[in-house]
């Protein structure tokens, strides 16, 4: 542990934790229990402030470090902020995007451990998620007496890992003892349902229920299979105990971060835990969150999906637009590091418009309209699209969706995040184009459908050089090659 | 956490740790940090104990409560006993075997924490297996410039569940973009190489040197190819840095206890780690520790693979062996409570006599002989068998190994825990039998062959009716259902 | 051999055909050889006269009946008519659609023997086919010094028979001597390459070149590898030596009838043999031909691609359009017999008139344009669409066939019958569509480029009930339920 | 067609066939009617003369072409013989093997029809075989009202081809309308089980029946589902309905030769029909057939299958046994032209002592004994093995055949050629080994079960150079290259 990080437990106490109220990991990481939240219920809430973007470089926008850099810069003001952010994954880590953990000295703290295994809850909910597949399996194994169809299986199998040889595979081979051949897929545990419905989830019952009412499987007539008709949402929720709790560190200045909850912004909804907002809103007099990607992506999701579900109402938006990246949307792909390109960037203001006007707050469509109301409304007016376009198998898709009853979810959409469009070669703004959904994912335990545009893919693969081969160890466990 | 439960701090200070030589995780849970074993280098060891059984019946064994019970009685009576352990894997755990932490009176808390997550090493195991993994499909997938054969991968993929529908897979499935088709499989988390490189490993340097040179795959020429070839070797072991560390908690009546590594004793090595004993040797007068089922699994392996590589010498072993079994063995396969079966007992203590025979400590094979030596010296002087086996496909595996220069590893069987012999229905102490051997494994980073005897599967399934269907989780975090 | 049946060598005699122009399959089929074609090769030849229909129901269009029954016609008032038709599939015939030999007194026969093995020519292209398909997994096997892309294999495997669980199948499993695993496919023999080649083929050694040039697989740059790289186009040629002739019968009144190849219309491009029809030509004074399904498909295909490849003028087109089907597209799935519907007739005649007004016979579009030029011309003008939806995959097939330097070749669409557009619900003349292409393949060998429209499949299913289970055959021979 | 190739309607004729007991196919093959064979019920047989062979070397041992000397000498000096040969495979003719119609002077004509597709008799195998195996899948599909265990489908599709990817894979995938996914694979049509059936049949009646009671699969409590129970084995006879005729051609010197029927001797019973023996036994004085391979695969089948079942009793048989194979045994694997190797071919002279050994004939095991006696009996009386051994999987399936009652059938042995023993490399006549039985399949429509001992597919690969290679085919049909 590097000198400069305190201990979590000074930095507990300094937001009035009491002993009982956190449980350390380590000594620079620390879970706040739930019980603190119940506890500071009618305490008046902080200022909520979200952060967004433009349409970011493929070398991403900084919006993490803004994040944090305000924070520091609020707390050395003498404002009491908290900051709530998104938990790192290791697969991307590991992978071509790298952690998320800020840069340069706005960064949260222990970065190294933040960017692995933090305090473990991406770990639970890979096992949950997969206990429910390995039970789904069991009991097609047994006999299958929910008359499950093995070609309608819908809940695939998680791991933290870019893995892009897991996408489609085949389970169930080998004969009469090693299950019941069918093709299956693995996600990145960033989009499983678990870890959408644990970011949305109140408290631990909350979670439990929507474990049970996720939908696993379609029988033969096309009726739904829920999570609960396979018995094991107890465990799984045992196996998420821990994981509900937000997760407290600091950043390089000790200004505290609730770090909890690790969806993507393309393939999920991008937002940090509904508890670790809440929390941060008791605990400080402004909480600082982050919407993953542009507000296209996040600030949209983060209206239209947490702040609905949630009964959130942000007090500000900040939308990060570097130099950088309007040149780039202004056509200057890779911008010469100090030359001006006042005309490039002025073009890329275009961009930066788009976003703007996206951040009014205000539900974006009602939850009765129809599915493709939603998407429509989500598509013309944040993308800028003429309409949307549906391959017969998602027509027939989202007739299922309806006539199962989940018609009334808000829209969750998968896309790219490198255009307004759902094709990453359209910077700046795009005009004259649709987009084409081509999958729809009933996510009734989470409380969305998701809707896939594009070509987005749920698991990542690995470049041809990962960052994985930069990473090493020392023999005295310092960790290098992380960022 | 229920009040009998002390401060993990207090535990430390009462084994003259100082604060800098351990981690809290949770404030019952601790990873003792291996400098504390550097600093006591020179310390002398206490003495080595190890518990073993006679055939466990399908109920088990009572062994890891045996273990516990003596510990604690030792710790009453005024010794220092320190217990060491493995850690039980989540998938028995939910499956049908059930946890690791004893029974009765006899148990190590928090039971929930160490039966599931405890300090998150199966976990970083896992991440670290899967991260080589996708790291060798994603070289399949940018050409393969190493020349692997895809029909002879060697490395598979690993997850912490029962779930025998990952056994065999096909992988890279879905075109030209996600990776390269093959046939793959799922072991489970404690049949990862890793697990037996980091219970056999001094420390991380020597764990990292073990990662880099495991077998992965072979080339159409038979040659190897090792994991250091891949290039993630480094991010591996930054992702096991933690991991290395053995964990510290108790017994229900506050008895020092490290629990460190696991795995099984039928389908692995069946030990706890290296420094984990090393460490309790060194914190106590007296070091309990457990080898996995019977003396024919784990003392063989705890003698000839754990002690010759780390230059332990035992100087006491025990064998449990309860009325029930040996009454099992001796034709009584569900006793009657309270009835007296005293000829079953005695035709049972046939059973024994055999396991009593194999503790002797000696090493059983020297390294020098070739492995069908080996396999037949195990197979006839511990197990009783006449001979082994080879199906024509072993021969081709042993030549191989023996070519690749791996013939002077030890050899660690693969095999039921329900019988001397490799078929679970011949109880007691059979004879005139054979084994055969029906796969070869090169681990040449754990330092062993394995030999998997019989029908033995490194993946486990569920049963009809898991143990996770009887798991919950009370709103107060409670959980119910383990054993 | 029904009394009716007069001996082939009777038809063949008045045909003026020399005993070595032709040999026996039986004693009521024949095989004219090729010779004959050559030694007739300056006298002129008769009138041509297509056959076409108006979109068919359901139960079919009639139009092979009605060939044979002009056939006849013509026959009976002394003209010299020879029929030209295409030879029946095994998988249809005892599947759902049922055999191609005419109905009530239209008939050819022997008819079980034509709609079963007839002379053999379908199986000596499922050999050919798969002998390709052997030596490609076995070239991979061996090493693949070609350097294919295992996963852009577009060779795939056929089989005379509805089996839809062969559309997507993973070859090469079982390990190093078991080949290559990869994922591939079957269609019905009725869609190989090779029957359209064959087909089109001028003679033996115009279809031995035409084997050689066809593209089966893809390099990891996106160059195509051709079958004669593969060395075995000699051997399949042999397989195919005697299928290239013309195969000789008769109808139930004696008129002569030339059987030969196979090409479905909707998945293929459906017409009998060049030679045939050539040979028609020089053996009568007219040759009733039959073009696959509607005008949409058939015509437009004879048309533009076997009159355009062979230099064959039509002299005349018939379309074949009955009541039941015009009333069938007027909004009468079921018209009650015997009663008039004259206004949903009427109406239906809508559909007759787009039929008309393809059947003026002159080149669609020249072999110049680009590919999606020729997709929106047939599109627009054959079947009334609006235009042409490319997803991006299919974008990417386009680019590729024309860098490869295919783009000249004309286009074969595989589409539903059903309808003039992609659609099958949409009956009579449908306005105000567009045809969605979901896959483009090279054909390089047949000398065209097919693109799939809309659900397309090139391998059958069989129906819950298929005509196989009404098929019996008696001791003495008489087989039953074909039709 | 060679001047040297007679009319086959004169040897017909020379035979005392009138012209409606045959049916020409081209001008040199006939189908002979089973009508020829009932009308000729009361004429006396002539002799049978089984010719077989020793252990042959990797090029063959010329037993074909024996049997057509010696039919070709005996038609000199006035006898009046009939050869009964099996007919060629294409995969072999076009792999490694080569054809099967003689050599040198020695052949039956026309050698090129005969060793591709002949008159039809495989093609009609396979289709029949593959339209059960579709009704399967269809079954399947459409809801599985048998109750089948999708993990235990034991009929398996057949190609003539040699193709080695096709021996396991995955089929039914692609989703809802696509099958349902389950592992199959693929046998050479050789090894079908229909094969086996018509080889044995003693009319179209008698092959129905045999069709109908064909084991296809089993249910999950391990009943047996019958083919028949997929309604469509009257199809299957429709397809089969002309391949139950024996085939008639010449020899080079024009000595009829009925060819009919073509399992192989090594992965099934080896033997030309019944119907064509019997036929042979009518039209001459005497029938010399061939039993594939040495006595211990060909002569044994002959005598324990063929004979038992069909009630025939050969009057004399032939061991070939050329002095090259003799030193090929005696330790010259590659005897040099012209040497002498007298010690050699002495040595050798052991391995034809054991075949002698085999040919005295009398039923080598009564059908009452139990699978394990009849297998016992094979291996130590005819292959001089000490045992056999049975891995655990079929210690289960011989159980279960035997509990589904089919424990009286005679058992035909698949095993390699190349030895007595199961092992390729145990040249001459091997002493002191055991065979191992890897899988026993029961053909209840043949009328047998199938054993395979040791390293034996029923799907041959292909050389990396093979035959096909060779083949050509020039413009006016001459075929070159076949062999």
């Amino acid at each position: 542990m590097p000198t400069s990080i305190r201990p979590i437990a000074d930095i507990a106490r300094e937001l009035g934790l009491a002993d009982a109220e956190w449980t350390p990991y380590g000594r620079t990481k620390a879970k706040v229990l739930l019980s603190a939240l119940q506890a500071r219920r009618d305490r008046p809430d902080g200022k909520l402030v979200v952060v967004s973007s433009i349409t970011p470089t493929p070398a991403g926008d900084g919006k993490t470090t803004m994040t944090i850099g305000l924070g520091q810069a609020l707390w050395r003001i003498g404002a009491k902020p908290v900051i709530a952010l998104r938990e790192p994954s290791i697969g991307p880590t590991l992978g071509m995007k790298g952690g998320g953990t800020g840069g340069g000295l706005a960064q949260v703290v222990p970065m190294d451990e933040i960017n692995l295994h933090f305090t473990g809850d991406f770990h639970a909910i890979t096992s949950a998620h997969n206990l429910l597949a390995a039970a789904l399996d069991n009991h097609l194994h047994h006999g299958n007496a929910l008359g499950i169809d093995v070609r309608q299986v819908l809940w695939k199998r998680v791991l933290d890992v870019n893995d892009r040889a897991l996408r489609q595979v085949i389970v169930g081979l080998g004969g009469r003892m090693d299950g019941v051949p069918r093709e299956a897929g693995f996600l990145i545990t960033s989009a499983s349902e678990i870890m959408a419905a644990l970011c949305l989830a109140e408290d631990l019952a909350d979670l439990k229920a929507r474990l049970g009412r996720m939908v696993v499987a379609l029988r033969a007539d096309g009726a739904a299979v829920l999570a609960e008709e396979l018995k094991v949402t107890g465990a799984m929720a045992a196996l998420l105990r821990d994981a509900v709790h937000p997760n407290l560190v600091q950043t390089m200045e000790g200004t505290p971060a609730l770090i909890h909850g690790g969806p993507f912004a393309n393939i999920a909804h991008g937002c940090n835990s509904v508890v670790a907002t809440r929390l941060a809103l008791k605990l400080g007099d402004i909480c600082l969150t982050e919407a993953g990607f542009a507000t296209d992506l996040g600030a949209e999701k983060f209206f239209d999906i947490k702040c609905r579900l949630a009964g959130l109402v942000p007090d500000g938006a900040m939308i990060v637009a570097t130099a950088r990246a309007l040149k780039y949307h202004g056509g200057i792909p890779v911008p010469e590091l100090g030359k001006e390109n006042l005309e490039a960037l002025v073009r890329g203001l275009d961009n930066l418009e788009a976003h703007v006007a996206s951040v009014a707050f205000t539900p974006l469509y009602p939850l009765d309209a129809s599915i493709k109301a939603k998407l429509e409304t989500i598509a013309t007016q944040i993308y800028g699209a003429d309409g949307v376009e549906y391959p017969k198998k998602v027509d027939r898709q989202i007739a299922q969706a309806e006539a199962l009853g989940y018609g009334q979810l808000p829209v969750c959409v998968a896309k790219t995040q490198r255009s307004l469009s759902d094709d990453p070669t359209l910077l700046n703004r795009p005009r004259g184009f649709r987009i084409t959904i081509n999958d729809v994912r009933i996510s009734a335990g989470a409380g969305f459908l998701v809707a896939l545009a594009g070509d987005i893919t749920t698991m990542p693969g690995l470049p041809r050089k990962p960052n994985a081969e930069g990473v090493d160890v020392a023999s005295d466990g310092t960790i290098t090659g992380l960022f």
